[in-house]
């Protein structure tokens, strides 16, 4: 890869000290599979029923009748202000070790639809590698999703090499407390810190990294802005943006270049257009990929 | 220094793998100088007369007027409301390149009122000394500060090796735009994030490095809730607070232990209890400290 040896090389003239060498990381469609639906959505949508039976209540009020449901249907159509009701019903009130203890249990026992396997299994080769590659030369590699900052974190390291605090994600509160024998708890709290996701991502990567990616990864309109603040830097930058056109191995969607349209990981063409504008790399699956994932033979 | 040994010896029942070692430090008292007033306020305070150029609005309106009068005693009664009114005028609305260079301009440039030096060389040597010891056992040292997290995070490897990535402060939003060439960029917004400090302490280090340390240091009530969150862990954890308490060489302020009362890095005789308690190391800077600053012979 010419960027890592522009940037590592000690004589370039586009050396960039080890410590500066940070590259951000897309999570679901960069790194493992969003479709049908985020990993990060799917726990939550399944920990519904969880959190009914403590709160009897919310059987009967919307939108957690359509999940309780099961209607698969009913529930595609939930707006992302029914997803936000969800999420903060799920995932909070809960301490932060419990939340911990429910969330890798989950990972280790759910299964994506599709394939049947463990969701972290889904994750692509090729990037594992690029993962891999950066970090022997010296880059400081980070997840920046946005899907919950707590559930990435679990397994981060396990799956990609990446430890919890180089993961940044949509971030709720905590709040300080005791527990009745006194000892220190952190609550998770509905209130929403960080959105990161569109601009919420460079806005997120300054609060909690505070420098600019010299790499960023993504693959749909929400990483629009993060490869932009990346690109806006100066000497040798690299963006890349991960185009899934391949139905019969993974999944194909776009709008982009004609695929299907979804809402789920939006690759539009206005976006595909200000990559090739930008000299940034658009990767296809279909045609640049020998192997999706790891599991492969 | 035993905590160390222990977690880092291979064969010890209390060892900690080095993806874990997590070290957290107050900075305002526990890294460097904090009277008469905090560095991150006073930089602030100077950014006053600058702000009321641009905005001539200002300079009839309080807090700014007392601030631009110069009068010592009338300032000193500024409330933590009229701080924060300052704070939010004299520290947003730039960038966060134009923030950084003012920022570091600062630091170069302004001289402590006591020793007429810059505030960078009024860290504590010891402290250095731990920090360095630390890294050397493979912990990530971080610094938790209740003062500006973008403030903190200028020249705070070179004067401590502690990268801007591992500083966690209080943090106002930014907000990701494009300026007149099209050039994306991150602007300081009022709009406050996190404020790190007494619970937000906790909170913060969850947000942004997700892991319970397993040593904390501090001075203040501030830091309180860092010390108990670290101590609650399993294992060994390793808790240490600084009593100023050298009038001559530093400063002498508690109220603990019958020192001056201040509002400037209270050490209450309740926090000076419950580290006696919970057996917290209280580090007295005139008995436990030989040198105080590097400059000292």
């Amino acid at each position: 890869m010419t960027f890592v040896k522009e940037t590592t090389d000690q004589p370039s003239p586009k050396f960039v000290p080890a410590t500066e060498r940070i590259a951000t990381f897309d999570q679901d469609g960069t790194l493992w599979v969003e479709h049908p639906m985020y990993t990060f959505v799917m726990y939550s949508l399944e920990r519904v029923p969880v959190v009914a039976k403590a709160k009897p209540e919310l059987k009967d009020v919307e939108p957690f009748k359509t999940v309780l449901s099961g209607n698969r249907e009913a529930m595609a159509k939930l707006t992302t202000a029914d997803l936000e009701k969800i999420l903060g019903a799920a995932l909070t009130g809960m301490t932060v070790e419990e939340f911990a203890v429910e969330a890798k249990n989950w990972l280790e026992t759910a299964r994506h639809p599709r394939w049947n396997r463990p969701y972290t299994e889904l994750v692509y080769q090729p990037m594992l590698e690029v993962l891999h590659y950066l970090r022997d030369n010296g880059y400081k590699t980070y997840i920046v999703t946005g899907g919950g900052q707590d559930f990435a974190r679990m397994g981060s390291d396990k799956v990609y090499g990446i430890p919890p605090e180089h993961v940044v994600g949509t971030a709720s509160a905590t709040k300080y407390g005791y527990d009745k024998d006194g000892k220190p708890t952190l609550t998770k709290d509905p209130k929403l810190m960080l959105f990161d996701d569109f601009g919420g991502k460079p806005e997120g990567i300054h609060l909690m990294i505070g420098r600019r990616p010299y790499a960023a990864f993504g693959n749909s309109t929400g990483d629009q802005q993060m490869l932009e603040y990346t690109g806006a830097g100066d000497g040798a930058r690299l963006m890349m943006l991960v185009l899934h056109d391949d139905a019969e191995r993974e999944y194909a969607y776009g709008p982009a270049q004609g695929l299907p349209d979804t809402k789920v990981g939006t690759f539009t063409q206005a976006l595909y257009d200000e990559a090739k504008q930008k000299s940034w790399t658009v990767i296809s699956m279909k045609k640049d990929w020998k192997r999706i994932f790891a599991f492969e033979s």
